[in-house]
């Protein structure tokens, strides 16, 4: 029984799985690389990892280890990568939501009955229906700005555009550059393009349906105060930090005049939520910057969407709890609604289970490597969360570090998801109470 | 109404500001240094601070730079608050636990109709006869220790005999050495009475009155049971892991022979839990014991005893809610006891805003100094935890940095308790119910 209500959950672990393996397979043909011979083994892995994990770490530079028929893959990927969250995620959060039998869970499914595998399929062809006319849509204006701004033939303007807009929507931060997005550091409209479909993306499909029906921010579903109004305070945490920390930083925007200064520093604050484009050098970010960069990138982005970390409504979600203790109120709550126990209890176990996932992985990382911890923690994190940021240190890693990463990887994206869910769905009816005792706190 | 309730939390803030206070006046006497003129105004205070927080770190050289009469002042200071945090917990707690009316809170409450000051009175003066019992033996023992062993002449010995007691069994960690406890690195019998009467003074008083009348472990209390088993299970972690990672380096244990490798592991994982006493030199650990010894301070010790951090029985209660959660149980459970909701709203709050304070602690140090970010994240996880232990690194940082210490100290000292305890107090009826509802998770 319990067997059958799980299949969603192991649906994707197993989709995962065999995506990394097939797409290992395919990067480690012999005609792959632009050098001769086959890719290392640990390079395809990691590389198919990355992608499929919708990551972007990669220890060489994609653009000129791989071929465009390893590119190509590498997009094939990310696409099966994107596109098996957001759908696999629609029959998981219908079995968790739908079996609670509350109204006002989803706005997608408050607004119909959803419990149908039906229903499911029909909302999986809108969802899936807008992912791509986004894509396509980002990719025509990129392909046009590449090819008017930046001179690229028709058809090398077209890949590129498509290449770098399934990277944004899907929040895997690939680029076909060597210098990454840095080579858009001083052109607002691309980082614009990158921001946008990075955002929307990684939203995830229950505040997409929610946006576009209601319109008024006090019916929304606490899922959505959560995840829009927590991703608001993490931008403008994200864009005042960088502001403040990097303005005058040599290393990274002092060299730039006011206007790319303000647009990489949005870039700066938008992309460490699980994008991964990095325009300016990680290896030259001040600590401090560093460090707020490791609490973007454990959050990441919206639930059911394609950004990674524990997501933006397990963050707020505990900080309203904390919010409601200090201020002595009798239950936790978002505005008028309370926070059920159970689901504290789930958010508590995915944030702190992240919290030790990500100690073990670094510890791992340092007693392979000699490595200084804030770089480890940096690219630990970014596995996790599947950022995919990096400080360079990726390629520089022994083998078996490199296996934590993928490990880090695989468990951040198939892990946090399952995991929330899973909890929710093995919620239990009391059959009796036990007594309670109060121990010492602090 | 809620003033009256509040007392005692507003008392020991009270109580530790003027302690620092009139320490700092004491210390900047002109006559408390070896060298000429007073100390300076910035080291008086941090020495003052981190005298009566019990936390043990210092810009200068205890044993170099203040005389004798320096030396006892900060000794007085690590006595007062011991005893202030011993003392004046057991009318919060009796408060806290008190008004819930529910036996098997406490043992020692338990046992006994406790909730009368006269009744306070008494518990008082038996903990300050036990915990002042227990600094004169280990005094004796280790000015015994000090004239047979190391030959110091018997004022000598006593006199540092009484310093060490004091700064173990309060947890503080200040030694009269140049090279701090490296000097017993070597002697297995003063390593022993430093990590007992740092054990012992950490445990906290509710769990030694607990220890001293019930003989079976299934008849603990919730509180004894994770404080007990929490250290245990730290202590063990902190062992395998200090020899895992530090056996072969050259830089703290290779040199030693098997036996004292042993012992200063042991005291590698006894000390970090808030004691602050420093074996090996904190500058050459390895980065992997570094990031252990982040979270073995950042728990501390006992509630209600000399030690800080958030305590382990906040640690393992929100462990305990986990692993209730993973298991699927409908409550969240300590053996056969419930863990009432409240109190594992307090826990998360209280070991949330305790990450909140070390971040915001290590940035704002991180833009004031240039120092790499392990060593900054260690002093200030030391400061806010009382523990002590540093990488060198308190002397070196600039004055404003130093001052972020102390207040991360204070805060540690007197934060942690009191707001556990006014959380606790602030606990109200519930009026009206809220309606439910279920955000997504993970
Ligand atoms: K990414
Ligand atoms: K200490």
């Amino acid at each position: 029984m319990r067997r059958t209500r799980f299949g969603p959950a192991r649906t994707i672990v197993v989709f995962y799985a065999i995506t990394v393996t097939l797409g290992t397979l395919l990067l480690a043909l012999p005609f792959t690389t632009t050098g001769d011979g086959r890719a290392h083994f640990s390079t395809a892995l990691f590389t198919a990892a990355s992608a499929t994990c919708i990551t972007g770490m990669s220890p060489v530079d994609v653009a000129t280890y791989w071929n465009p028929f390893g590119q190509a893959v590498i997009l094939l990927l990310v696409q099966a990568g994107g596109l098996g969250i957001v759908t696999l995620s629609v029959r998981l959060l219908q079995l968790v939501h739908g079996r609670m039998g509350i109204g006002g869970t989803l706005a997608a499914q408050a607004d119909a009955h959803t419990d149908t595998p039906a229903h499911a399929r029909s909302m999986i062809r809108v969802i899936v229906r807008f992912y791509l006319a986004l894509e396509a849509f980002l990719a025509v204006l990129m392909a046009l700005r590449l090819h008017f701004a930046y001179g690229e033939g028709v058809g090398r303007a077209a890949w590129d555009g498509l290449f770098h807009a399934v990277s944004a929507v899907n929040n895997a931060g690939f680029t076909l550059y060597s210098d990454g997005a840095a080579k858009f550091a001083h052109d607002p409209w691309v980082l614009a393009m990158l921001c946008g479909g990075v955002f929307i993306g990684g939203l995830g499909y229950p505040v997409w349906f929610e946006l576009q029906r209601r319109r008024r921010p006090h019916q929304w579903t606490m899922h959505t105060r959560l995840t829009v109004g927590g991703s608001l305070v993490l931008f403008v945490v994200g864009l005042v930090t960088f502001i403040a920390f990097e303005w005058r930083n040599p290393g990274t925007l002092a060299h730039l005049d006011f206007t790319d200064k303000v647009w990489n520093s949005i870039g700066g604050a938008v992309f460490p939520r699980t994008a991964g484009f990095a325009t300016v050098d990680y290896t030259a970010v001040r600590p401090e910057t560093m460090a707020v960069n490791y609490v973007l990138m454990f959050i990441g982005g919206g639930s059911a969407g394609t950004s990674g970390g524990i997501k933006v409504s397990t963050f707020f979600l505990l900080g309203a709890v904390i919010i409601s203790e200090i201020r002595g109120e009798p239950q936790a709550r978002v505005g008028r609604r309370a926070i059920p126990v159970a689901v504290q209890r789930q958010a508590l176990t995915v944030a702190l289970l992240g919290v030790g996932i990500v100690m073990i992985g670094m510890i791992a990382i340092l007693t392979i490597s000699e490595q200084p911890m804030q770089l480890v923690l940096f690219e630990t994190i970014s596995a996790f969360s599947t950022t995919g940021l990096s400080a360079n240190l990726t390629g520089q890693l022994p083998e078996g570090a490199q296996f934590v990463l993928i490990a880090l990887m695989f468990i951040g994206r198939v892990g946090t998801m399952t995991v929330g869910s899973a909890l929710a769905m093995r919620r239990s009816k009391r059959r009796y109470q036990l007594p309670e005792e109060f121990p010492i706190v602090g």
